[in-house]
């Protein structure tokens, strides 16, 4: 049996990126609510982020999304990051939010539209030069949502030409990260649905282009921890965008729906090196905080994924693999499942201690005032949501 | 063989209700994409939900829904419809758009929220006393998006509580009829999620409370025409919400996604006595033009659901029914694809120049310069949306 | 926070039902893959149910299927049951495998072979008569497989007069519990495909008729303990078929695939009064051990619905009032994650110790040597499977 | 508009691959029906797939299944086709019905079952040899039950070797189509999935392996058209498996269950040029027949797939692309919606009667006593299904 202590130094430097826009508000088509506090610019973000940080230890960077966080100076956001201790990462296109891009922006057929999505990309990219960041992330929301509304064939071949051109924009430390995603907002076909495609887009690209696997893109009943595997054999799992699920793309605070997936996910990360120093692999969240309160759930979510990363650490590997190998499917299943029931919350109370962080996190947070103080310091100005 | 001569009456004073949402902008949590010529009130909605009916001689009736429908004076409202050939319908409660709402409505724990939202369906039934309409729907928002986050139990009994306060306010010709949805907007459990609740729940309130049957509000792989089977022989189906989808809730043109399902459904409520007069099944659109064009994506619709219950209509039941009996299972198979392969257009386009309708609807909206009229006469002001 | 201590006394007196068929070979549709040991008669299936029993002192009965487990004398069988220190419990039904039975059986067009078909749950109740059995369930496999096959409603109808009769043959100490099934082996419509339909039979027939949940027969995505409460508010949960699945009726051990929707469910089960002394709940499993060593798979299972049963029983049930009621979106969910977070297995070794049982009944079977044993005695002769 | 005669000569040369497995008996794991007059041999099932043959002209080819159809004499068994007019098509190879397997086949860990896989495909080849057939067919049933049950990455690494061992055995003629499968008979993981696994394995190996895409085999809601066209596109499309399915793998008959969706698929087929004289992709069936007449079912199938092709092919292409390009949503719908609502049945009729076929070939089989002549002559001996 695995101790916590043996897998204690593994957990050092464990990093999950936050999503500025995490912190405003969002919503379903139906409803948008509103909270005391919510951030009305990009600085505000990064001050709730870097509280986030200040309390766990485990969201040193800041994932941009233009143009929500654009700003006019880039290097001074970055200064006012690294002076709250954290620093900017993964920066963020959008294509969905813009009336030209209604059929299509990547895959458009029109080719002023088309251009005009790539020209936004090697805008971010400028952006990726001021601050320093390593990744690209291109979620692309084209699609159709009527059979015969486009043609699907020659998106995927437009597609595949604008990528390039973006690709051949980035220097060789920068990364093009393409994310999958099942459905919506398109309701017929999404032109990334699935690892494969977004696999063989990135595979023609070259070594700089790697898959962004987001947990609530899949179609029901997928097995994720598989696709971690695959993608990791194949050397292009690039990120992960953290989230949990019950119907869609939910977007609940990660391990939230199902606790049991995200270690089986972890478990696959930690066995196909996706984990640890010199890892490819960055770990994000991308959620939407409709209903809770938005910084204490950050909190919950990276400590969801810390104690999910102790518990996948914690499998008593090579019993493990004994057990496989004599084909004896219920003490195999019996070792994971011990790893998965160990309650490891004590012990990592106990290790935030050790390095001056809150035993609890939440608890410090709801007693450290941070939020009545926003609440009451951020009156009037405009709330920042995905709009904005 | 069934002949189209042999149906065509029973095609005679089809009617499927018209949302006056569907002629706003509508969108996703992502973006809202808005056209000229959007109406900016109430009456530029029935005003083009009239044009519909014109056109197609298949829509009498205007869905309201309140608060977005909320005008000084019902009565007058009505007089404008009727002077467009059409006249008030259905009405369509509204309690997801409040910060009260939040965490319930008619579910919630808090004895005065719960109040406002019966309240608001008080309000409703004294629109529905100016109006003359029959239908008072109720589609609840209500849900939790975390386990643990709400008493399921306790939110059951207080709907009920609710639903029963509502009820007892109905005049004897008017009706309740509860919807089911199976989760959006809320992402863990929703507290009307399925036929079987909306079932429970109207059988407890008496003879006038019947379900509301959304077509894409079921879990992936439902049998929906057996729900219809089931309501229908139970007494307790009110009514549809129809539109199709791939995904969830896609709020599709109806028969877009699954034309065979449409048909499916229409033969069961054929064969249950949800069609012709005297039936208590009220026929009606519940969708989202998100990207194609308002006025004709309604039109489409009801041509749609006329010519799929064209086809239901030329089943030989007969024939059906010997087969079902013999165990032929190709053959009765064989019989109902007969009916589906069947091009019913052009005969429904003799069939409507005989009662003065244009032949092809689309072509004549077209044609007909309405489109552009609205785009010039509807300057300035403020488009309507979900969200006024 | 709760304790175990405070808990211990309620897992007292836990029973959950063992199939008899589940230590018969089973497999797919593509291979039944055979183990030494697997039992030739009903006696050696009981006394493999009792080595379960006798190591977790949770498993006090066995179900049996007739005719799977049809003996000539029943009256012996059970005396052979007590002889090894179980009882016999629930006897159920089986009208899916005669030739008779391919286009339906309770639900058949067919006069003769419906009448054939209550037949047999007569003979079942004659046996109940015999064994002192409660329950007599019925998991009805008819339904279609392709559209226009059959006449659903007319089905529907059938069903019920067929149920009549037989709930009509029933003593006032017998139940008739009615299993629904989202689909299998129908492939368009199955007659019970959900609680809807299950609970619209079971309440025309009377107090005695209740409906039975299998963990394994519902949609994707669905909400498993929303249904449970929902049945128990409206009191008609009779049992449990308990299992679990990634796709579709997979019958892999409980809680193997989703261990948090089983502590869902069980919390559900506790909130609702469906536990405990007096509830009229029975908990049974029904799985299919089809790759993995039958007896410790039943042993594995039945310590996961305890364990997990504990963990349900740990929920603070006053503090997550409170915060529910508070709108404590995060606060709710914490304490219901508190509880199923918490390892109980280290206090339900010593609860068990303290009762005379092994610690660890997955070792103590294995140290047993009754797996050699039965693998060495029961040489020759017919293993027993579902078809025999 | 597209007319028929103007299509009518693509319809020449279809040719639909039928599985000698399908005129055998299948069923679930529950029951196997049998039926009067299902072959006993090899021979009677070529035998009855060439009476498909005669009444269609759809389908000349046959495809193998090892062991199933082992003979002593394959180059015989040729003739034996020949002289009933089709050829032997497709080896299809089988890892999954013999108990070594248990755990694994191309991916066990065990290296001598898993040199016995290889072996069984070297041995499919040395087949092929003699039938002069293009394709070895692999469907892989390896998979787990169980989380831990396997290394998931070990056995992705053994199947890329094993495949490259079978690869190597190839001629230059003959290819390697490798299956996806979503689940079952493994119910946790299964080793090729998705088309993405299978693409990169197929990749990996070179120009002669193909995917083969089964189209019951996908995730709910999957939008199968798009992973044609994405195939198509990579130029690794080989093969389709066709069938229908409302839940998992049911094994329908093609196009029963949503004929619109087998009209898209027909669609992206033809736009991506796998129709044709030249397409390197081969049409076949794969089925099970569980309740209706085999020969029948069989010959409903080959006329769907018919029907469906003269339908897409019917599509206006040209403008199609106008519509498309100039994002008119709803006329581009409508343009495929008139293909797809075009009865074709009458001059499909026609065009086969002018070919010397029966214009109804379910009729021209009813009629043809072949039914009652093969039930009377098929007395005795071993009906053969999947497990012979």
């Amino acid at each position: 049996m695995t101790t916590f202590t043996s897998i204690a130094a593994r957990l050092e430097g464990q990093a999950i990126e936050l999503p500025s826009w995490a912190f405003g508000n969002s919503g379903t088509r139906f409803k948008v609510f509103t909270t005391p506090g919510t951030p009305r610019s990009a600085e505000e973000k990064i001050a709730d982020a870097a509280t986030v940080n200040r309390l766990t230890g485990l969201a040193p960077t800041v994932a941009l999304h233009i143009p929500w966080d654009q700003v006019d100076d880039f290097a001074a956001l970055g200064r006012f990051a690294n002076d709250h201790g954290v620093s900017l990462g993964t920066v963020n296109s959008n294509t969905f939010q813009d009336n030209d891009y209604k059929f299509g922006s990547l895959t458009h057929t029109d080719p002023v539209i088309r251009q005009k999505a790539i020209d936004h990309h090697f805008a971010c990219i400028d952006i990726m030069n001021q601050t320093g960041s390593r990744d690209l992330k291109i979620w692309l929301a084209d699609g159709t949502n009527y059979p015969g509304q486009g043609d699907m064939r020659g998106r995927q071949d437009r597609l595949s030409d604008s990528l390039q051109q973006i690709y051949a924009r980035l220097s060789d430390e920068q990364r093009l990260v393409l994310e999958y995603k099942f459905f919506e907002p398109a309701f017929y076909h999404t032109d990334v649905p699935d690892w494969g495609t977004s696999y063989a887009q990135v595979s023609a690209l070259g070594d700089k282009a790697m898959v962004c696997l987001d947990t609530g893109h899949h179609a029901p009943g997928t097995n994720i921890e598989f696709i971690v595997m695959q993608l990791l054999r194949l050397g292009k799992l690039g990120s992960f965008d953290f989230n949990s699920r019950f119907y869609a793309d939910d977007d609940l605070i990660v391990g939230a729906a199902d606790p049991f997936q995200l270690f089986r996910i972890l478990v696959e990360v930690v066995r196909g090196g996706g984990y640890g120093p010199g890892s490819p692999v960055a770990f994000m969240l991308d959620q939407c905080h409709n209903i809770e309160d938005k910084i204490p759930g950050q909190i919950r979510s990276v400590l969801n994924v810390q104690e999910m990363t102790a518990r996948a650490l914690l499998v008593d590997t090579e019993a493990l693999t004994v057990a496989q190998e004599a084909g004896d499917v219920l003490g195999a299943n019996g070792i994971l499942m011990d790893a998965f029931y160990t309650d490891v919350r004590a012990d990592l109370g106990a290790w935030r201690e050790e390095r001056g962080l809150p035993a609890d996190p939440m608890a410090a947070y709801a007693a450290s005032g941070y939020q009545q103080k926003i609440a009451e310091d951020r009156a009037g100005g405009t709330q920042l949501s995905w709009g904005a």
